[in-house]
């Protein structure tokens, strides 16, 4: 069926000046990998069994059922299909679930993993194949309801019973009750628990054990085991997140997961030899999240650019038909410095992965020299990108107007999961602080004479001497970086004479600590934006790269930078290093690369290559057709079912009569 | 019934330094204010008929019926009670909703101020009295699915008949349905519709129209009428927001309300005197935002403040208990300066509401000489405090961690439903914009020597020259708002430069007015930023403020103005007005600041005396009992009716055992 374009989108990408298939080849990494990805898509997207009422018509129950099923569906098939790839995996889930969580995502990405690194042969033998074919479903129940972030401050008890060889498993305050957990209210049936680990009343600290929580006959909760759901969210309202409270509850001493540490029949406690391997899948996640990042940033703008194309409004000039609001500069103001974000992400994302794979290697062979400066890096950009995204989802929003509030428009909802990013998997100021804190250890290296290597190299020897008088292309990605550079450099450097004047002001290390921590904060938020922008202008530099995209990269890359320093003018005036000519021609340059990137505006989203299966967008649509689909979605939404609504009856009709009876 | 406050809680009130009452009398306007509106409070809060389940547990169709139903007895109770004063009705009516909105809300607002405005007297004879009584329920239809902001280009026609004296109402095309009106969907039966008027094939341009839309016998739509909820939304899911379409529909010639534009039998137009009256509501309605945005900013600050005292968290010292949140400065570096928001905005609502009130008076005798420059303030104060609130709600959530993230926390809903604020009633960009226009018009107007008044006095003669060399005591009020001042004045004036440079550049005045919009919006933001700094001084200087509370006021001053110079500092340095020792300095002073706004914060966020009931919030509440109704709330949450789900029995179960069958 062929399907009408809008014509103000066709003439977009009539317009273009490149073709978006070769910029889609670059981000997917070639033709053979795009293909297949579409391959997968079209599994799904055509499938009737992934078929389901929209989501946002459905209360929070419902939601839970339909995602239920739809997770199944979706082992199940993918088992008949063979998909088996790690990334064919990747494709064909996300093209599922789009940015809603699926059923079981932490069964997949924390409870397996977990047996993976930390059970003992025999322990895999007892579980892992049950959990990999789903025969039980486990969730991670560490967080409690007084304890993130702080893994030490942990109140659940393992108190080891050696008369039985026991675990005796307890939650002694109501702040010690597991909470957060996804899956665990209702779905799961075991869970891997850390718990503070007692034998013979002295404490060692926080361990994994393997516990049932549901009956695997009828998923009753198991005797001294209280579990349920926490109660509705902002967003993730497919999943359940629970809580759970156990009682006196006993387990075999072989449900501690023993790879590292063990606990011997007599009580006997056998120490870890490393306790720092788990931050490789630290690493792991954290790089993830910067994927997803570019992705829902990528997708916001996307929505948003192909809508502010379609859509027309106000009259520029008199009797002028009304021109499409992507015409007004302030509209584009608003979202090509996130369409040059999404980019930047992307590629960053990419570097990520490939670090660690490189280090991953290393790592498992116990050499874990790599890991301090690719944690530290990892955190940093975890925290940059997801509050870069978290800001931008919400200005491509409001950029869609009124309509960008209706959940037609796919953008509450997208923000309103992915925004959970921020928070999860490390809260961004605490990750903030833990690259400022590798970051000062660096430049205390670096002045007693230590040659710096990878992500801080820079720190060595960069003296925040401002360069006065000389005139600057501020176009160049070369000046750029280095503008970059020396501003990530001067705040290092000025968040450790903060934190030494506090200590000569008579404060001790943490308190010296916490008084500068604002300081050290934008210290490292400098030296994540300066990786992201190196590493863009590095990924331009690639010999491989496809000629005919080099220039419209190159302008997104210049906007990034650009934007970013327009945004934070102040840190590279401050000590002069820019003048306030600079950054004057900066702002006239990001007005001069807007005009030339607006005609490749829809080109550039369309080469993110979503399809509108996975946007679930009417104003996003690729066709444009954004008037009519509007108009079809509010019919099916649920108020709609009756012309006249029950409450009429119930409550309106009443009182309007008896208003009326009363005039 | 003794209520045991949280320790940590008692003990911070203990160490305030000043008694919050005070506060509260000054931001409410004394204690007779303060003791009615508490009474207000409680009517509401011990009325079991005002009780229901938590609306984060229901459906929406389950929201927009519990919202009706309240709505109805909200009114009727009123009645009752007799709380017939403006105020009076305000504190009742918020107490209510809370941060939702009421079914009836556009009634109230729109609907019937529109027949006040625009009605004839014969008109207000025939409608008023069924619509005050509630006999009636009215919307106001204006907004259409392709037209928002743009009044001429909007597509519902009415055209007159002069044979049978009617008007023929008609939505021609898809486009032209209208869309978003609050209740138009199931609640209302009336609406005033905006309609292009045509008479003898000649356009008129926009009118408003009385339309019946549904029966007042049984509430179905009646002939030629299609009427519907537009779908679930962001936020405000108690109310729907409707479609109409209609298709040759008559209404007589007396349905258009006639108070200004009449429409003579014979088909004679007769045009409006003035058509700038309407200006006035406008800026009623942006203040009434403004005050708004103070205000659920000052609810999400009291939010996260109390429970930053409650929660405790990792080890800041070795062997120490884990520090109340607050304690760290990045916690108070993100909630410090939003608390001080707060209380500017609150400020500079009072101020635009005192202003429109000695205004109006003027207004309503016709002279409208202060119009355009109200209407310019009040756009730009509308966009600023928004925005602000906006992030800062956000701010707020991500700051209480993963149960900031539960709707248990009360602050995803409170920015769902309130980030709408930057949307309606005129997008925020569109405001700057307007803003802009009048401060480029006055800045012209001082460039040809004449002299200018009121907020934009200070265009006058100031040369954009900076005072190098000074040393500046930047905690001195004077010192920040001749800061800002000067900020404001130049970018003005780089604004009107850049637009004259577009001219002289060969562009049309409204492609250069769009060439340069990023740096008009720019100016207007930095104008209206000086108005609320300015304006919090000035109040500071009132013989009549309590001397007790007048130094952590000046405190909470000194902090917005130096936070927003400090994020800003680039607008501060870029002519060199300020010195990178300035804003060094500043940084300081800011860290110093919070340290001695600390013991005060929960004194601070009190003093805005919102009631548990209104705050509607586990981590927010005034006994800092967070964590036992943290588990109590969840245990009410609906997936919690049983201890196994159903979707266990219809699609967990089958697949496990399969599962299992398998191993």
């Amino acid at each position: 069926m062929a399907v009408t374009v809008n014509p103000d989108l066709r003439k977009e990408r009539e317009n273009a000046s490149f073709h978006p298939e070769n910029v889609t080849n670059f981000l997917y990494g070639g033709p053979a990998v795009v293909k297949r990805k579409r391959e997968l898509e079209s599994l799904v997207l055509n499938d009737p069994d992934f078929q389901h009422e929209d989501l946002n018509f459905l209360s929070r129950e419902q939601q839970y059922e339909t995602q239920l099923k739809k997770s199944i569906t979706m082992i199940s098939k993918g088992e008949k299909l063979k998909i088996t790839d790690a990334q064919d995996q990747l494709f064909y889930r996300s093209t599922v679930v789009g940015s809603d969580a699926p059923s079981f995502g932490v069964h997949v990405i924390m409870f397996l993993p977990t047996l993976y690194g930390q059970a003992t042969q025999e322990q895999k033998d007892k579980w892992l194949k049950m959990a990999e074919k789903y025969a039980i479903i486990g969730t991670y129940a560490q967080t409690e309801m007084g304890h993130g972030t702080f893994l030490r401050g942990l109140e659940t008890t393992a108190t080891y019973d050696p008369t039985t060889q026991e675990f005796v498993i307890n939650t002694p305050t109501i702040t010690a009750y597991k909470w957060w957990p996804g899956a665990l209210g209702k779905t799961a049936n075991y869970c891997v628990l850390m718990a503070q680990l007692y034998i013979h009343g002295k404490s060692y600290g926080p361990h994994p054990f393997m516990l049932q929580i549901r009956s695997l006959q009828d998923h009753k909760p198991l005797p001294g085991v209280t579990v349920g759901d926490i109660g509705p969210k902002f967003g993730y309202n497919t999943i359940e997140n629970g809580f759970l409270a156990v009682n006196n509850v006993r387990i075999p001493r072989e449900n501690m997961l023993m790879k590292y540490s063990r606990v011997e029949p007599d009580g006997t406690y056998v120490k870890p030899q490393s306790t720092k391997l788990a931050y490789g899948t630290m690493v792991f996640v954290r790089a993830t999240i910067v994927v997803q990042s570019a992705s829902v940033l990528a997708k916001a703008v996307t929505i948003a650019t192909r809508y502010s194309c379609v859509r027309r409004q106000s009259e520029m000039k008199p009797g002028q038909p009304e021109p499409q609001v992507l015409d007004y500069v302030t509209q584009q103001y608003k979202l090509f410095p996130y369409l040059a974000a999404a980019y930047a992400f992307w590629l960053t994302g990419q570097t990520m992965m490939s670090v660690y794979t490189k280090s991953s290697n290393k790592i498992s062979k116990g050499d874990i020299s790599v890991l301090p400066e690719l944690h530290a890096l990892s955190a940093g950009l975890k925290a940059l990108t997801t509050w870069v995204a978290n800001v931008g989802m919400e200005e491509c929003r409001m950029a869609c107007g009124g309509h960008g509030y209706s959940h037609a428009s796919g953008l509450p909802r997208l923000y309103a999961n992915l925004t959970a990013g921020a928070t999860y998997e490390g809260e961004n100021t605490v990750m903030m602080l833990q690259t400022a804190r590798y970051l000062m250890k660096s430049y205390n290296q670096s002045l007693q004479g230590e040659k710096l290597a990878g992500s801080v190299a820079y720190l060595s020897g960069v003296q925040p001497v401002p360069a006065a008088g000389r005139t600057r292309n501020m176009l160049d990605l070369g000046v750029l970086c280095d503008a970059y550079r020396h501003r990530a450099a001067r705040l290092v450097h000025e968040a450790a004479v903060q934190l030494r004047n506090e200590r000569q002001a008579g404060k001790d290390q943490p308190d010296a600590w916490n008084a500068a921590s604002v300081d050290l904060v934008k210290a490292a938020m400098a030296h994540s934006q300066y990786f992201v922008v190196k590493n863009f202008a590095e990924r331009l530099t690639d010999s491989t790269l496809d000629s005919s995209i080099s220039d419209v990269l190159t302008r997104l890359c210049q906007l990034h930078a650009l934007h970013g320093l327009v945004n934070n003018s102040g840190d590279f005036l401050e000590d002069g290093y820019l003048t306030g000519t600079d950054i004057h021609q900066a702002r006239r340059l990001i007005n001069a690369l807007m005009a030339k990137l607006r005609p490749d505006a829809v080109a550039l989203v369309d080469a993110f290559d979503f399809p509108d299966g996975i946007l679930n967008s009417v104003l996003g649509r690729y066709d444009g057709n954004v008037y009519e689909h509007l108009l079809e979605w509010a019919k099916a939404s649920p108020l709609n079912k009756t012309d006249v609504h029950q409450s009429y009856h119930k409550y309106l009709k009443p009182f309007l009569e008896a208003n009326r009876a009363k005039l």
